[in-house]
């Protein structure tokens, strides 16, 4: 027996460990909120208030199969316990740090908590409650020169709706006014709209640190909606099936030509990128592929598996001529988590028969990570500096 | 008996009223959501999925004293009806077009529709229903040349905290190197956040079209956050309260100093403003009045009445020297909806002793409104036109 597990045996450590001095609020909390609050070994407290309710569980916020039922929040929903004024709390086991969603379910019906923020997913406003990982600060608002994102408006003929996209400049954009910038286009998951890299994912902090370590090149970065359908089409399926060829139209129709238009950009395929997360990264992979004058970099982020490909037929025979893709293609990037295993299993199988092909590959996978946000955080910052190196 | 009272009393035009073909999603909803529909007559219907609840209601998102326990959605709680299958329902008589707040009471839990956007409001992520007005377009975004809302984050040594200002810059901002522009520094309301004026206000439309159609100058509008406190201090009351001091040296050190570096200002009191609504109109008045070599137009919407003020004496006197005020300040602008009764006669009143102590103040009322946002966003039409007009 350990000296550190005789004192948790033996001592009111873990009471202790349960008082507020050793918790604090959730950075994803609104205002004086209290509940989330992360304890120092990542244990984290939900509590609501429902005095008439039968039943509440915490429910941690999963998708589908890419997830293996599993985020790093827990796998399966929590009970949690009422007190005798009607307020539920469940305290969870250490969780893994990141952003996760969840929700409680009261009575059957999802309610997100009051306490927290709640964020883009699931086809609608969700809890999420961010979990700061000791010693991971990549993401978080350093003392450095920020960037902005920009709210644009803009209207789309195709599918006659005003749509936003948001758009990081970077630092010195405004003083430098002589300057364009490569762009990289970037594309948030199924259920999630044009706020979740932002808001979710923090790619502007993740930008902003890496230029001012002078590990990226300053870009723009363009995150738009990964959705769009002209007047009269049918909602599409929107997990996982292919991209639409009307998103397809919008990006390269309208959304580029806007960018291009509005922003001081280097307008050629060498210096513009496309990545994008999950259903995200199967746009990106269609819209890529399918248009390599307009697109040169690709960075498809835990793509899901549910469309196998033939990799001697897709995309016309694209990669039959490795050296010519190669010419082309100056980054070919994937990245998965090691906790989302079908996706893993399958990029890596992938991207070992792509090299085996001749295609230039690069595969990188984030140990213990699912299909969630500190994956992809991890999977921006680990791409963005390899991005517009060739002159 | 009217030919119309006939119509409706013998026939099922009500029943036709009442289907799909006669009502469409609120603007407001999530992705393909399909409730709340608005009907052509501004009857509202909602819809939940709680088969286990035992009561449900749809509750108007109220303030406390100032709404009068009103919004434009209603007074009280409607109760909604079980189907067979455990949706409930209701459709409220027609509604007063705009922005209302909601959220159903699901057995006493205050539940966000899933089918809506959600809204920073009372101190938490809150429903909204966009209810269109007939032939009101003004906060619409239409097919003018349009700004963009930059999400800007800084580090506040003040509060020890990175806070973040949305600033509108105008269409010809990125275009004009050269040009600089004059500012206004916009407040939300109690419970809401630097997201509001966007989010429910649709400011940067409002100034968009001001802009276009040539009735306002364009301008910098800058949105920040109205909450600020040290390290240590406790949290403040924040509805109505007095603005803290905190705030104000935010603002006068850090907010103003680094709108000033970042963006192209005029810098000087003749061109910048500061306007607020209800919580925001305190904070404005304080800001402005105690700092008068900052400012030069005050805009108060909808100011509460909590804090009686003596005119003689607020501000060290400053209103007893009608002429030197009218000389220093270039807009004194009030704004209230008539359906916002407290509000309404406090400021009609005070606004009348003002004039009758030679202060030159614009007092403008919307008839109707209560307190709410199609109110704020009248006001900010109204007023940003007046803004920035002496050479």
């Amino acid at each position: 027996m350990t000296r550190l597990f005789m004192l948790l045996a033996l001592t009111p450590a873990l009471c202790l460990a349960q008082s507020p001095a050793d918790s604090g609020p959730a950075p994803s909390n609104v205002g004086n909120a209290e509940y989330p609050r992360i304890h120092s070994d990542l244990r984290v407290t939900f509590r609501i208030e429902a005095p008439e309710a039968r039943k509440v569980q915490l429910v941690p916020g999963m998708g589908r199969v890419e997830n293996n039922g599993y985020n790093g929040l827990g796998k399966d929903p929590y009970d949690m316990v009422r007190d005798d004024k009607g307020v539920w709390t469940v305290t969870t086991p250490p969780v893994v740090p990141g952003f996760h969603y969840y929700w409680f379910l009261v009575d059957g019906v999802p309610v997100n908590d009051p306490g927290s923020e709640t964020f883009f997913g699931f086809n609608r406003q969700t809890g999420g409650v961010e979990v700061p990982g000791p010693g991971v600060d990549f993401y978080l608002p350093k003392d450095v020169p920020h960037g902005v994102v920009r709210i644009q408006p803009y209207h789309s003929r195709i599918t006659d709706t005003v749509r936003t996209a948001y758009v990081y400049t970077p630092p010195d954009y405004d003083a430098n006014h002589d300057a364009r910038y490569p762009v990289l286009y970037l594309q948030h998951g199924g259920g999630e709209d044009e706020t979740g890299w932002t808001r979710q994912g923090h790619a502007n902090f993740i930008l902003d640190n890496l230029i001012a370590e002078g590990k990226a090149r300053p870009m723009i970065v363009v995150m738009d909606r990964g959705y769009a359908r002209k007047p009269g089409e049918p909602p599409r399926q929107q997990w996982g099936g292919p991209a639409s060829t009307t998103l397809e139209e919008v990006f390269l129709r309208e959304i580029i030509p806007m960018i291009d238009a509005r922003y001081r950009t280097i307008a050629d395929r060498d210096h513009r990128a496309m990545a994008g997360l999950s259903m995200g990264s199967g746009q990106t992979f269609q819209i890529t592929c399918r248009n390599l004058d307009t697109f040169s970099h690709i960075g498809l982020f835990s793509r899901p598996p549910d469309q196998d490909i033939e990799l001697k037929t897709v995309f016309g025979g694209l990669f039959i001529d490795a050296g010519a893709f190669n010419r082309r293609v100056h980054l070919f990037y994937w990245n998965a988590g090691t906790a989302e295993p079908r996706i893993y299993q399958t990029g890596k199988a992938l991207t070992g028969a792509l090299k085996a092909m001749g295609v230039d590959t690069v595969w990188v996978e984030s140990p213990g990570l699912a299909h969630e946000w500190q994956t992809w955080r991890l999977a921006l910052n680990d791409f963005a500096p390899r991005l517009f190196r060739k002159p």
